[in-house]
C-alpha cells in the first residue's frame, strides 16, 4: 500500500540525538503540525477545538525501516534483546510512529496545529491525524511491562546567560529534553562532551554524577 | 512510502455492517493476528508476555482511502459534518486504522497473538504492532469532545435456542455488537429486517423501542 503524508512537522530538534524517546516526555516542547496539499484547509480540521488532544501517525524518517526483527530498548540496558513488536522502538518493519500530543492551538486559516510533548524531528512526515478518544484510547491500567522500569533523570544545570538566548517555555523544554539523559545507553563517560541541536544552537554538555551541566550553547556556524 | 502487512486479522465479522465504531466497546469480541512472511516467527514477539494491551496500526481494507475533507460522524446523528482529522471515521487520507485492544494470549510458535475488544473486521491487514505504554498512551483526562455524547444502547433480546449454536462468550460478543445498535444512523424502522453475518451465521433482527430482537440465525447459504 502507497501512503502519502497529509502534513509535516516543524519543531527545535533536527536530529535523532536528543530526541524524548516517547510522547509526553518533554511536555513542554512546542512543534507545529502544518497540513500539505488537499488537507491543508479549515475544512479538514473542522471541529477539532473540542478536543485536547490528538494521535499523529508519522514516519521515522531518520531511520529507514527495518527487516530487523528484535532491537535492544534503551529502557533495559541495550543488553537485553525484545520483538520488535514488543517495543516502540523506531527501527520497525513499516517505519510508523504513533504519538499522542496535546493540543495548544488551532489556527484553521493556516491549516496548522500547535502541539506540545511531541517525539517527532523536525521534518517527519505525518501519514493521519486522529483526535485523541478517552474512552477508547486511554486504559491507565494496562500492564506497562518493562517501561514501568524508572528512567533515572539527571539534574540540568544551566550556565549563566543561558535565558537571555531562550525564552523561558524554550528553556524549560531544552531542561526536560537534557533531564531525560540523551546519551547513548552504553556511554558513561564524565570526561566526554556531547553536543546537541536545539532551535539551531549547539548545546555542548558533560554527564557526572547524575548531573548534567551545560557548557555553551552557540549559534550553529 | 509504500508500506506492507505484518500481519492479518481474522475474527468473526466479514463485513463492515455490526463493526464496532471504535476499539474496546465489543470487549468480548475476540479476533486473531497472524504474522505474516519475515516477521511470523518468535523472536518478533518477544518480551510482548510483559504487556495486556497492543496497540494495531491497520489498513480499512472494506473502505478506499477517501480524499474528502470532512465526514458526518455517526454519534452526531450524522447530521454535522466534522473534519477529517477532527474524526476517527474509516473514510480517510490513507486509510489507517489505530486500535487499542487486550491481549487474551500469545502462541509464540504460531506467531499469532489471541485479542479482543478489536473493531477490525476479518481479514484487515494489520502495518504495526506496537505494545501500549500507559505513561505515554493513556491520557484519561484527554477531552472527548463530540464523543463524550451518549450512546444509547439497546436491549437485546436472543431467541430460544441460539446458546446451542454459539458458545457463551461468543453469545457475549454478539450481544455487545447488537446492543452498538449496527442500524445506519438516519434509519429508525421497527418494522425492517436487518441481517448481520457473525460467525457465518446470517443474524435476523429488528428494533423497536430500543429493544432489538432477533429472529433468526440461520448457517450462512
Amino acid at each position: 500500500m502507497t501512503i502519502e503524508p497529509v502534513a509535516v512537522y516543524s519543531t527545535l530538534l533536527h536530529e535523532k540525538f536528543g530526541l524524548p524517546r516517547q510522547a509526553g516526555l518533554a511536555g513542554s516542547l512546542e512543534g507545529l503540525v502544518s497540513l500539505r496539499g488537499n488537507w491543508a484547509c479549515a475544512d479538514s480540521l473542522r471541529g477539532l477545538e473540542e478536543f485536547s488532544h490528538i494521535w499523529l501517525i508519522w514516519g521515522f524518517h531518520l531511520n529507514r525501516p527495518s527487516g530487523n526483527r528484535t532491537v535492544r530498548p534503551p529502557r533495559l540496558g541495550g543488553n537485553r534483546r525484545t520483538g520488535v513488536f514488543a517495543s516502540r522502538s523506531p527501527f520497525r518493519p513499516n517505519g510508523l510512529g504513533m504519538s499522542a500530543v496535546e493540543i495548544v492551538s488551532i489556527d484553521f486559516e493556516k491549516a496548522e496545529i500547535k502541539v506540545k510533548g511531541a517525539d517527532l524531528a523536525d521534518g517527519s512526515p505525518i501519514f493521519d491525524i486522529k483526535p485523541y478518544i478517552p474512552y477508547s484510547d486511554s486504559i491507565p491500567a494496562a500492564s506497562p511491562g518493562y517501561t514501568a522500569l524508572e528512567w533515572k533523570k539527571l539534574r540540568v544545570v544551566f550556565p549563566e546567560g543561558i535565558d537571555r538566548v531562550f525564552a523561558p517555555e524554550r528553556l524549560e523544554a531544552l531542561g526536560q529534553i537534557l533531564s531525560l539523559d540523551p546519551r547513548p545507553h552504553y556511554q558513561d563517560d564524565p570526561q566526554r562532551e556531547y553536543g546537541l541541536l536545539f532551535a539551531d544552537r549547539n548545546i555542548r554538555f558533560k554527564v557526572r554524577d547524575g548531573v548534567l551541566e551545560v557548557l555553551s550553547f552557540e549559534e550553529r556556524s
